[in-house]
């Protein structure tokens, strides 16, 4: 591992975070929110920590994938650090475990927050907030689609976005390449529905926030009541829509925009995927409509979509408290939880791709008792899936189980209920949000102990970058030279 | 499918099943408890059903693997139905679907009773039912170490008996000889352990009921409040011992027998499974001593070890209401739930030696992120795994969780709450008996609605046919010729 070549990569990243604490400095000024200072000086620091990584940590050699695995982990981690200054400058968070709570559920697109009272904090604040989400949504749909296929993550090597013209060998161009492409389409879908928002009455700065938060299906919202506080049909249909979409692997919003229909709809993860979202919608329709939950069909469609959907994109939104829902509901969305979005998406969870290998998988090892000699392959779409990959996708699950399993352990033993711990860590580990019980959709995560918030602070991590890459830095040997 | 041959194999099991019936009946004569017709008339049906099948259905054909598991499958179904008539005869039991739960739980050693009161059951009837316990567990040990290792099944073929000697290559000889090689081993354990509690103390009907379900890992007790009824330290400890043994592939104890200490103790499996009873008392005595609920060491050590013994290993005997323990204690035992015991043992589960896989999988997954180049074996003791008996298990993980998620979707749409749902699958899924919540260990699964109860016999027949053989007969190819 070249540590020099790391902290210099590091370094980059930080003067691109001391940029971006720039962006809430007009929003701070127009609202006369009086805590600018607090986002200059967190720039400041940024820029002469980030400057001197950059200016000194020099090295000849070429970015390995080892140093691929090393930037990726500590980039985040140093994001969450940096980022929570504003936090603890302006005086809005007083503990830093917090800050950095809430700045890792921002980076990882998480949206769980340890904050009890939204509404009271300064606008450029609010702003931040959101924006931790949005870039950290930038990264990930070029980690999930660049970055992750090429060190040999956790199958992502399925979904590598097809990069038009010729391409080098080299890490840096393909990269950079793959991420112009996919953030456009990132841009524009959050401008489109910035617009939607604003035609619905939101204003500029709410509707951005919020389109910030969708696209990223990050969740923290500039309300207290989260979009309830808009009590708009409309809001919650556009809301929807883009959580939906946010949901997708961006490759084929790119494919969509170029005009090719066919390859977007001919996607069997994004057939599964819709199938999954109008199949729990109609289950959970019907509980809410036995149980009167909701008289009117329009009112019960609406309210049950909204939560399907922003549960399995990992948004964390919340129009209703389905913790008044039925059993089966819940259990439902408790599940959702664990599917998450596409591959290739800014959605969190296992993904839908990896949990129907999963099954196909199980499929054929049955099929192969009955016949024996038979050679049947899992396949994805109508292409056979590489041995390879599908033994990385079993053990991905395997690992993803495992940590939700000693996360929820060590919850326990901060002496949070069963439900709590569990819904606290999938929650975090999946990147949703709020969970159930006392971190459910009305709750927050401010009653956690220290020692709790440490260790959903680690499962978002885990869980944004596919626990593979974070477990590597875990191994001696990746250390050696 | 020859379903001729696999008609006439029922039949001959009907057969011994009308044999074993008349076993109840000296105990029902000399305790004057007035039911021995019942048994008598069960016997009846028993050998009349079964002979006719023995009789008219004759085919010329060898046994193949297809009739191997429709015949495993059909046999525990049909055992679990006639072995029902017995409650159904003598009024125990008025519900058809109740008894046949309670056989169910039986045969397959789980220990879920939908028994309110135990103890004014005729003395011949719990005879009966801790009979039930004993012929599955006789049942088990020849499935899992000679019958799916031939049949291919989750990774089984690990665990495959070795039979001293020449053996044939057809299914019936070996069979034969690794059967009668291992109950003797059973049958060996169960006089010793029976003996042993009548020197604490038991009357001989107690000591021999709670042996038959202690080898099994079954559970059921002649006791309302189970082992607890005796409160005695000696009984307890006796038990416990006699648990962790049923928990161990009882191939290792015939190399036992036979004085090959090394080969037992060399088992990887049986290291991590002591291991893991081992670190979940320490745990939980370490819970119970800072919750301040024992005050003593060795009443500490006493009840927490029993429980972890009764539920890693499937049994399911209670000796203290763990709902009253602290979160930690009670989560370390819902995940030893899933974790069973040793291939090869009567225990349920998924089996240690499959988690261990499983994690060790995972592992080299990670480590090959690396070193791409390196070939690393996936190894259990010192011998590499397979590949193809590691995708079965990596399936049978995958199938288990599903069938897990599946049935406890079913138990919340029947309205219970989502710890006693899922506990109460899993309870049945993996053959322990009680569970959490409304199904914990000092409730019973009476109140469980009807639909409830067929979810959950299907899901100990599942269990406890390691899932994949049940599946295989949902294959319209398996029925083809």
């Amino acid at each position: 591992m070249n540590l020099i070549l790391t902290l210099r990569i590091l370094g980059a990243l930080l003067l691109f975070l001391g940029g971006s604490l720039f962006a809430p400095i007009p929003f701070s000024i127009y609202y006369h929110d009086g805590v600018w200072q607090a986002f200059f000086y967190s720039a400041l620091i940024c820029f002469v920590v980030g400057g001197i990584l950059y200016r000194y940590c020099k090295s000849p050699t070429e970015l390995t994938v080892r140093e691929g695995f090393a930037v990726v982990t500590f980039g985040w981690t140093v994001f969450a650090i940096f980022g929570a200054l504003p936090y603890l400058f302006s005086g809005a968070i007083a503990s830093p475990l917090d800050a950095i709570f809430e700045t890792m559920s921002g980076f990882t697109t998480t949206g769980s927050t340890i904050l009890t009272e939204i509404e009271t904090l300064p606008q450029s604040l609010l702003f931040w907030r959101s924006l931790t989400h949005w870039l950290g949504g930038m990264g990930i749909i070029v980690l999930s689609l660049a970055i992750l296929p090429m060190l040999g993550v956790g199958g992502m090597q399925l979904f590598k976005a097809e990069v038009p013209g010729p391409t080098a060998d080299r890490l840096k161009p393909r990269i950079q390449d793959t991420a112009k492409m996919l953030w456009g389409v990132y841009f524009l879908l959050t401008m489109v529905e910035t617009l939607l928002l604003m035609l619905g009455g939101m204003t500029f700065f709410d509707a951005l926030c919020h389109s910030f938060a969708t696209l990223a299906t990050g969740g923290f919202s500039t309300k207290n009541a989260s979009i309830a506080a808009y009590d708009s049909s409309y809001i919650d249909g556009v809301i929807t829509l883009f959580m939906i979409l946010a949901g997708i692997n961006f490759a084929l919003h790119f494919q969509l925009l170029r005009g090719r229909f066919r390859d977007f709809f001919r996607s069997e993860e994004l057939r599964v995927y819709l199938g999954i979202i109008f199949l729990a919608t109609a289950v959970i329709m019907i509980c809410n409509w036995s149980g009167g939950i909701y008289s009117h069909f329009f009112e019960n469609l609406r309210y049950s979509i909204f939560q399907v959907s922003s549960i399995i994109t990992t948004t964390g939104f919340a129009t209703a408290d389905y913790e008044y829902w039925m059993v089966l509901p819940q259990y439902i969305l408790l599940l959702l939880m664990f599917v998450g979005g596409c591959a290739g998406s800014t959605g969190g969870g296992m993904k839908v791709a990896r949990i129907l290998l999963l099954f196909k998988h199980a499929q054929v090892q049955v099929f192969r008792l009955i016949h024996p000699r038979a050679i049947r392959l899992v396949k994805l779409g109508n292409r056979p899936v590489d041995k390879e990959v599908l033994q990385s996708i079993l053990g991905f699950f395997a690992l993803f189980i495992g940590i939700f399993v000693i996360g929820s352990l060590l919850m326990a033993a901060s002496g949070m209920d069963v439900v709590s711990a569990s819904a606290a860590v999938v929650a975090c580990l999946a990147n949703i949000g709020p969970g159930l019980g006392t971190v459910g959709p009305v709750d927050n995560f401010a009653h956690v102990p220290a020692f709790g918030k440490s260790v959903l602070i680690v499962c978002m991590l885990m869980g944004r970058l596919e626990v593979f890459t974070v477990l590597v830095l875990f191994f001696p040997s990746f250390w050696r030279k």
